[in-house]
């Protein structure tokens, strides 16, 4: 049975990329078009045009059209369900390591 | 130049799979062997053991020898930086939308 990729799914697999963290990062201090996200990275546009299309397919980031430019931004709560989730993980582990100090 | 895949990467990485999640949420509530977190997935202990290897790879997961069984127990902590991270992305989310409320 073929599965197809969750927006979940989409999401972590498009954080697993360091250059598509720090373009989160970037867009997390307001909108920037796909030129002015590739220059820092010294990265071609049709480079950084993929991790774009990739973080728009995970619903983490939107795109307009702004005349011949194409704007990015964070697309508002797409981190809500992630982060709520990796909280109780994360406070799942803690209680872990209490359990281990107190044998 | 190859760059090969930092913790964090293989961390987001391992969780962009269903199952992977799942097994974490089960490890949450207590360790459990290979057979015991395979069962309910109606899932191969070979299908399993790749998972949990993927996890341990990505330093989520430990896994210890009891007798002819292999224990897997979440890593403390583990999950504490991409919380951190996520929780100051999500942030910035909700600047951008009260931002575009209003204009």
């Amino acid at each position: 049975m073929v599965q197809y990729p969750s927006t979940v799914d989409r999401a972590f697999a498009a954080l697993a990329d360091p250059t598509r963290r720090a373009v989160l990062e970037r867009l997390g201090s307001g909108s920037a078009t796909i030129s002015e996200l590739a220059e820092p990275f010294g990265m071609s546009l049709t480079g950084m045009k993929k991790h774009v299309r990739l973080l728009e397919e995970a619903d983490l980031v939107t795109t307009e059209k702004v005349g011949r430019a194409r704007r990015c931004m964070l697309v508002p709560r797409a981190f809500e369900g992630m982060t709520i989730w990796l909280q109780r993980l994360d406070r799942f582990g803690r209680v872990v390591e209490r359990t281990k100090g107190a044998r």
